[in-house]
């Protein structure tokens, strides 16, 4: 049933968005930060979205928007220029051929690509569907369901915030189009060419990324993972609501309402410390948690990866599966990394010595389709976190021996 | 008056190619590689290239081809494929829309810009025009006349060996399609993608790029720098006819043909040694030439950019002025740095102890248009090589006091 989002719906859904994203998905304060300016007037025509259902879906043709940049540059926007001139310039390109851009689709679930999604398509007139390509936040474009279902990446449009536009149409050197080779190499080339425009001065460092039109039926078969935005507005507005303020509440109203499986995959603690290593020429960071004796570590690229205990051999969990902080007392209850972490290598005090617990949720299926291009390119970005192991799921690491701290040998 | 040349053309073609292409424009070693293949069978349909000058062009329309790739990747092919096939993906474009491609232009002074543009021509079909964007060979594609005459870069199309198609569409933030900034923007992004081209294992490292099409008014306008393929096949038929054995006759030639003086940068040596400094990164290599108890340092980043002396606190010269290499002796007289420099960093044993001079070329005009694109291109090229110094030209370089020893202070 089509719904209809207004302002006060979309600060609840990108906290839902942000628990979600895995640590990923962009802040809770950039997202607010372009939320507070929707609002009807010489930007937004209207003042509410709607969304709809895949199955409601029956005609004109939907395109996935997503925003790339780091979370510090996309702060400081009040309106996401980029995304919407990259789905204005689709939208163009099949007007001209006489097809209707109606609807568009978010890439992931997170605070950020939620809510861009939302207001592209209140800017435009478009409607949002109610799915994202992960269910999750994700480091790269073939992590995405669109991605594994082959939907052709071309053309792709890249658009800085300040409106350098650049439409990328890549033919692949062999096989079919749309295959897995040809979204790597789409993948490869977008993030490579998203480094002058982060990097370069004269570009704002907030780019929107329009890729991978489908038309109704591709649609269905591309985005098996629905209901995600539904889903992440109902946990934020129960989290507003008090719903959840424990623990064992937050873990009940996964369980009732969505069927979900949350796993403490720590004792409850307190944040530790923050670090980021830059060798090995990618930034990565690593927050700690200290619950009684023992530390847990998570190793995030803004979507958190792997987690490890100080107490056992094996991995906590790892991507594709999620690593979700979620806190008690007074404050936010969700944070994504970039919250967590300021942009100065401390800890935010809005989260220091609060009650914190990391949580493991079991990725959605298409996410773990063994030899599947979503799994692979997820275990290769986990191996380079130094990771060697097979994908374990994340409720199978529960049950693996020497998660007992007498079990650890010692010396 | 239109040209034919056969592959013995060719061969002299490179030799002269090399010399003018200021160390760079590719090694003569991967140009003749390409040369030697080029006959009529499977992949040439003929053994003969047309060269046509500017004025005798006056219908159909012109684009740019060049190869992009690291010299060491581009010795192991013996087909330009990737340069092939991105003009082709041009050639197809335009047909669609009922124009004509018949000529291809090469981007710079080099042995491998003038063999890839002839092979290209030669395998479909096309004409070479005489001249070519910088009468020397450049950095990066804002230091041609295409750029700064402002032709319109879109579309771009790059190509790996492999076949892997990347078709760029660039629009400026602001101002005018093919301005200043939007030839920046668009070189960038080019860089940029080459990397993932050049880095990644599936891919070969030599990609072909076509771009700029101009109809034939436009090209007169964009191609001030002509009868320079000519140029080099007549300085390359004499090199190999050994009217130019010594640096007397070298310089005689030049003048008489060209009206070209060729500075000596420093008295007639030995090369010295070789250093590739991978700091700041990016690589800088340095040839050094021993005169006497003189040094002189030529820097470069594939073309030689920059010469200091030991015993001078200016500069010897510096880009957009060439700095070109004679060998006296026996063996090839010219070439550029990735041939003198081996892959293991050494000197190449075929020129170390032969007699060796840096000779200056000042640069064509269009080079040195005083707060032109090309020349603050250059000069900002320049200036990351730790020189921050004005643009001196060459000539007025020797007038300068402090060009004797005698004069220089010690202590």
């Amino acid at each position: 049933m089509a719904l209809t989002l207004n302002r006060a719906d979309l600060e609840a859904l990108i906290i839902g968005g942000c628990f979600f994203g895995s640590g990923g998905g962009g802040t809770l304060e950039s997202a607010r930060q372009l939320v507070s300016h929707f609002e009807r007037g010489a930007y937004y025509p209207t003042d509410t979205v709607t969304v709809l259902s895949v199955d409601e879906v029956h005609e004109g043709e939907a395109v996935m928007v997503a925003y790339m940049g780091s979370p510090e540059a996309i702060d400081g926007a009040a309106y996401p220029l980029g995304p919407v001139q990259a789905v204005a310039t689709i939208q163009a390109q099949l007007r001209a051929q006489g097809r209707q851009l109606t609807h568009v689709v978010p890439p992931e679930s997170g605070a950020l690509g939620f809510s861009v999604a939302c207001l592209v398509a209140a800017r435009l007139g478009l409607t949002v569907i109610d799915g994202d390509g992960a269910g999750r936040a994700v480091p790269s474009l073939p992590m995405l369901t669109y991605a594994a279902q082959h939907v052709d990446p071309r053309p792709a449009v890249l658009v800085s915030q300040d409106g350098l536009t650049v439409e990328l149409d890549v033919t692949p050197a062999k096989g079919e189009h749309g295959d897995p080779q040809h979204q790597q190499d789409v993948s490869v080339i977008l993030e490579q060419m998203m480094r002058p425009i982060v990097a370069a001065p004269e570009f704002k460092e907030f780019g929107g990324l329009a890729m991978w039109v489908m038309k109704p039926a591709e649609l269905r078969r591309a985005m098996p993972i629905t209901g995600t935005l539904t889903r992440a507005l109902q946990l934020g507005q129960a989290l507003r609501n008090g719903e959840a303020r424990s623990l064992r509440d937050m873990q009940a109203l996964l369980r009732t309402r969505w069927g979900l499986e949350a796993l403490p995959l720590c004792a409850t603690g307190e944040l530790w410390e923050a670090a980021v290593d830059t060798t090995g020429g990618f930034d990565l960071g690593t927050v700690s948690v200290r619950s009684g004796d023992a530390t847990t570590e998570v190793l995030y690229q803004n979507e958190s990866l792997l987690a490890w205990s100080s107490r056992h051999a094996h991995p906590l969990g790892m991507a594709p599966d999620s690593l979700c902080w979620f806190f008690e007392g007074e404050g936010d209850a969700v944070a994504s990394n970039g919250d967590l972490v300021q942009p100065d290598g401390r800890l935010n005090p809005a989260y220091r010595g609060r009650p914190v617990t990391l949580l493991g949720l079991p990725a959605a299926a298409p996410l773990r389709v063994p030899g599947g291009l979503i799994l692979d390119s997820f275990m290769a970005q986990v191996n380079t976190l130094g990771y060697r192991g097979p994908y374990v799921p994340v409720e199978r690491l529960q049950t693996l021996p020497g998660t007992h701290a007498q079990e650890v040998v010692h010396g």
